[in-house]
């Protein structure tokens, strides 16, 4: 495997474009991508009861065959009821005329503010421009259309090799908050050229998910837009990957790498972040329990206003991981600072408080706790709370 | 019922004093309460599995006969074992040995950084003075002696009339942030010369922390000293209440009022906050459900964040409803702001974002959200999240 260029443009026979509409004042906020042929797709979206129009629809045609995405930012079409839908099923249908494919074999996506109304007229006026722009270098323009507080275009491409044949695949993300409610933060397009079967490739985005997008957080709060989207055209032309084959488990080892690369760099981005914490979680019953605590600790505002203030602070450590509802002994418990064992057995070991200090004023931070009951593990990723969070998100328009 | 002076002090046969005794540089940190005559007492703690030392001794002596509560800020006593343990066990001997009063009648409470050793020679050293300090205007100095980021000191009391004896309840409170595990913020003692039913009294306490303590939230974070304890010595001489008496359920809605009061001061007094925030959810299956549904709309940094800015982002309340767990229909949500509807029925309300941007220029902002299901309903207070926050847990030492 290996890092190649062109993010979601990588893979064979896609394109994509991303032009301003009007619905930011001059920067991009419109992003197509497409495919020469029909895609197999796979989703997993929010689990939120209020979602956005685009994710009701998108969920409804991610069964069918696929051949675009069509995204943009500065409204998530969210809470906007039957107008919302229809100005969803509008953009669909003026993409699809124009390429000449079905409307339901596009994906939509949507994010910005939620409870304004979608001026889907800019979107459709600007249609025949998104599409006669769609070109290979096209990622680069379309990876900054998705944007909202993201500070820098976030993608990443690779190549593996299957029995002889190059698969490569590439993926955008945006999200500097995750997850942000009100800016529907969580977009994520993933293209490949693979050929693979439908329920392999719906697994295989499940699993990768489960060890990225799902395993960081910069505020805890969870998005009615959020959507991660994987589409493969199968133009690679190898032997069609099956679950449990040896080539499917390579394919989905770099589809993991490629959505937990995508998943840091939403972290290094994360509104305000100066840090960027590693909080991993061993000794756990099942690897899901501890997942479940590794996250649960990552949202701790106390944790985080201690990593930006560079306090070794570990007490809202134990604290917050106390109070998760995952089951342990406190006289179990073990929290290690980097290297550094700080408590012992629900004990505090006296350690040089300059030695944690110099520690805490690294960019990344490691932290460990082991709650001492079995052998599943799991690692999350999180970033501080800073002034800048804060200064971000009550002013944000 | 009406508001009297004295705080803890002011039922019959109660003083207190409050003093430095060197875990703080100057101000006062360790507290006593005493009771002239034995009381019976009922608690609510912490259900953080990591728990501190004074809380695990708490908890096993609140069935016994109690005559003093002692409680020291600037040091948490958490995370230290054995030692800890033997360090609260050792300040309550000194106490009890002084006033002559047997050990296990000693309540004991801490509140500050965890995972640092208590220097208990310290806290023995001044119980000589603490003692000799009691008296009955020592609620002044004792309601200070418990603060650690608090900015100001938390206490009220009411007397009222059961069948012509005068009874009445005094508490105080410490707990500028709900709830931070490092600071083990949130302490409550009350004290009330009623004569009651030892089980009446501890559901009595049950419900009104329910209504009260356990219905703010500042970070949404659970401390591992969280203790609120009420102690009764009879002296007022009514007839013993029982569960079910009329006199009875009025001594419950004054209690119900002195700790929703005190509550309600701490979230005043929340960490940088500057906004009083009341979060009312209603229409749910039941009060239980929209307690907890209420509880976590409170806890959105992202609602925080906007109630600072004064920008009237509702999509964060209806985002963070719909991701709570609690089960809805999107096209039954109704959220107001004040008395403005802005979402009916799941769809957003065109209103003048002026008239919003008003309302959210007040200190007091009421937020209402109806899920539509049933008559459930609860009420739940918060502050917001500000620069201020972040500095205060930045560089709490």
């Amino acid at each position: 495997m290996k890092l190649v260029q062109g993010g979601v443009c990588a893979a064979k026979g896609f394109t994509a474009a991303g032009i301003n509409c009007g619905l930011k004042k001059r920067k991009p906020d419109l992003a197509l991508i497409f495919s020469e042929t029909p895609c197999i797709a796979a989703g997993v979206f929010t689990k939120n009861i209020v979602k956005a129009a685009p994710v009701e629809i998108s969920k409804k045609r991610i069964g069918k065959p696929i051949r675009a995405i069509l995204a943009n930012s500065g409204n998530a079409n969210c809470c906007a009821g039957e107008k919302g839908l229809k100005a969803a099923l509008g953009e669909s249908q003026a993409v699809a005329a124009l390429l000449g494919i079905k409307s339901d074999s596009v994906l939509l996506a949507s994010t910005g503010i939620i409870g304004k109304p979608l001026q889907v007229e800019k979107i459709k006026k600007a249609i025949p421009k998104l599409v006669s722009s769609l070109s290979k270098s096209g990622n680069k323009s379309a990876r900054i259309a998705i944007m909202t507080t993201d500070t820098f275009p976030k993608e990443i491409a690779v190549s593996l090799d299957l029995n002889g044949k190059k698969v490569t695949i590439g993926g955008m993300v945006k999200g500097a908050g995750m997850i942000h409610p009100d800016m529907a933060t969580m977009l994520s397009f993933v293209t490949t050229d693979v050929k693979i079967e439908k329920s392999a490739l719906q697994k295989a985005l499940k699993n990768a998910v489960s060890g990225s997008f799902n395993s960081i957080s910069v505020d805890g709060d969870t998005s009615t837009n959020d959507s991660v989207m994987l589409v493969a055209n199968g133009m690679a032309g190898n032997r069609l990957l099956r679950q449990g084959d040896a080539p499917y488990n390579k394919f989905c080892g770099a589809l993991d790498f490629v959505l937990a690369e995508l998943s840091k760099l939403i972290i290094r981005d994360g509104e305000g972040a100066t840090k960027f914490v590693t909080i991993k979680v061993t000794g756990a019953k099942s690897d899901s329990d501890a997942r479940e605590l590794a996250r649960f600790i990552s949202t701790s505002s106390l944790l985080k206003c201690a990593l930006f203030g560079e306090d070794p602070n570990w007490g809202r450590i134990a604290a917050k991981a106390g109070s998760a509802g995952i089951s342990f002994k406190m006289d179990a418990l073990d929290i290690y600072l980097g290297d550094i064992k700080v408590l012992s057995k629900g004990q505090a070991i006296n350690i040089d408080s300059k030695k944690l200090k110099d520690l805490f004023k690294k960019k990344e931070i490691d932290i460990t706790v082991n709650i001492g009951i079995g052998t599943g593990e799991a690692v999350c990723y999180t970033a501080d709370l800073s002034y800048e969070y804060v200064k971000i998100n009550a002013e944000y328009e």
